[in-house]
């Protein structure tokens, strides 16, 4: 019997879990929320049903799992702790700050109803947690290393937009190679945001606009872009919808670490990410967790639950049989 | 209270652990056991014992789990299941193709005795099992691929040992760079044995020994070098002890997989290990499941388990809570 799911929220995210799903021949989408009218979203599964959020309750019993496609900012908060009164859960909480209250919200919530919440589930968070988590579990001592990009940044594009004089704009986040290397290299170096991170900027300005001022205002804009080597560069619309239309990103986390009676030896575990679509691949991730929120309900389950909570095994459709004789 | 451990057998690996348990303060060593006199056998920790393994069962209570540092092809098949009856336990069998009736026979003793056993631990099987088991459930539709290297190759550096005329011998298994940019473009090649890794041998020869004999030995020595390219270099015992003493190993599994309504989204995920010391890498990981061996005892779980029957939190000393806040 396959696994049902459902998706509130569709966006590039609820799009992207729906092209996860029909590679995951264990799930089926039956249902679709939205807050918009349901008559205007068109979906590209044909036996699933495109609904109102009023509605949701209604497949209570209709759906083994939920999976919440809102952003971080506003909607999760309230929709995870909501929905898990009704459904098995899964979202992609992502600021990491707000977690531990996420996380309390969406705990209580899910033990009273009896059901299954996993929260922060993606690359970061998500793969790379659970990365960060293991490697520092087995080199106790030594340290670890993010790195994001090459990649789009959505908040940071969100403030070059923001700024008068700009039509549209696009912003990359890139590792510096030469840090990526001296981490490689078992230096264990204290790394400035600067000596990281590159930040770069294709922006389509508005006709007439000053551009020495908008590359000023981006560069010196506190958070986002004072603390970086920021390149801007002045694209024109069709350049920018020609090359810079796609959502990649990826990223590194690495862990430096020693072992020996004297900790003469060193170890560097190295993971990272090179994708194509950020919002595909997260939702492949949510997808699988979705999986081991259904198995784990099943096996009576409940409660908040992270990617450091569900053994790996659940995320495969296939037998601990079958992963020990071909995985293991 | 920390948790107490045993070690059986002290060569490298047991060595290692010895040297991870002073990294983790949850942790002591109480025992060592050995099948040589034990007055013959010295260690690191003043607070540990070392004992003949004929008197391991006097420990029944005083060892909360047992790490079992034999070697594959005779040791762990029989240590494991036997004491098994006894601790708590952690191996790192890694004969791959034997994993199933291992697992099988560690199973059927544990549920006996209401322990948990652990098989397989360590890099590969281990941390390689875990990331080509999580990536092949995010990336349904995809290859795998497992490089190796480069390290120092036991089994082959004792066949290059016993051929007629050779004194010592160290052999490492390289990974082919060509192969590895090919998987890392998204290309999804098939590779033969001969274009993923390459073979390269240390050789001391005895005085007057047939050097061209030895050499085409080596390379075309079925299973270990004729489906590889094999470089063959003779140098003293000098050089052998002064550059090759060290036992380094490492490699990269990665999954090259696609997303996308049309499968149009290409992805990469890379993980890598750079070991100075493969031994020590190895009982480092071992020690963060001797933890979680502890942890699913205490909780009343019994029986074997693999790398992906648990939940990663269990590796790690600190609580679910801190992980959530500092990790995800």
């Amino acid at each position: 019997m396959s696994i049902r799911i459902g998706i509130l929220g569709y966006g590039n995210l609820g799009r992207g879990v729906e092209c996860a799903i029909r590679q995951n021949p264990d799930t089926d989408l039956v249902a679709v929320f939205t807050r918009r009218n349901p008559e205007t979203v068109s979906i590209y599964t044909e036996t699933a049903k495109v609904c109102h959020v009023d509605e949701m309750e209604g497949w209570k019993d209709k759906i083994d799992v939920l999976i919440l496609c809102g952003g971080s900012a506003t909607d999760l908060p309230k929709q995870t702790p909501d929905a898990v009164r009704l459904f098995n859960v899964v979202d992609s909480f992502d600021t990491h700050a707000r977690i531990p209250e996420h996380f309390a919200a969406v705990d209580k919530a899910a033990k009273e109803s009896g059901k299954i919440g996993i929260i922060s589930v993606g690359w970061d968070p998500g793969m790379f947690s659970l990365i960060r988590m293991i490697s520092g579990a087995v080199l106790p001592e030594g340290a670890d290393y993010t790195f994001w990009g090459k990649g789009v940044s959505q908040g940071h594009s969100d403030a070059v937009r923001r700024i008068e004089g700009v039509k549209d704009a696009k912003q990359y986040t890139i590792p510096v190679e030469e840090a990526l290397n001296r981490v490689r290299s078992g230096e264990n170096p204290a790394l400035t945001t600067r000596e990281k991170h590159i930040r770069e900027c294709f922006v389509v300005a508005e006709e007439g606009a000053d551009l020495e001022r908008i590359e000023n205002e981006i560069k010196t804009m506190p958070n986002y872009f004072a603390d970086y080597d920021t390149i801007v560069h002045f694209i024109t619309e069709e350049e920018l919808m020609r090359d810079h239309s796609g959502i990649p990103h990826g990223g590194f986390v690495i862990r430096s670490g020693k072992t020996g009676l004297n900790k003469e030896n060193s170890h560097i575990i190295e993971y990272s990410l090179k994708l194509d679509s950020n919002p595909e691949f997260t939702s492949s991730v949510i997808v699988a967790y979705a999986r081991a929120a259904y198995r784990l309900a099943n096996e009576g389950f409940s409660g908040a639950k992270t990617v450091f909570d569900i053994a790996p095994g659940y995320l495969s459709a296939k037998s601990g049989e079958e992963l020990r004789k071909t995985l293991l």
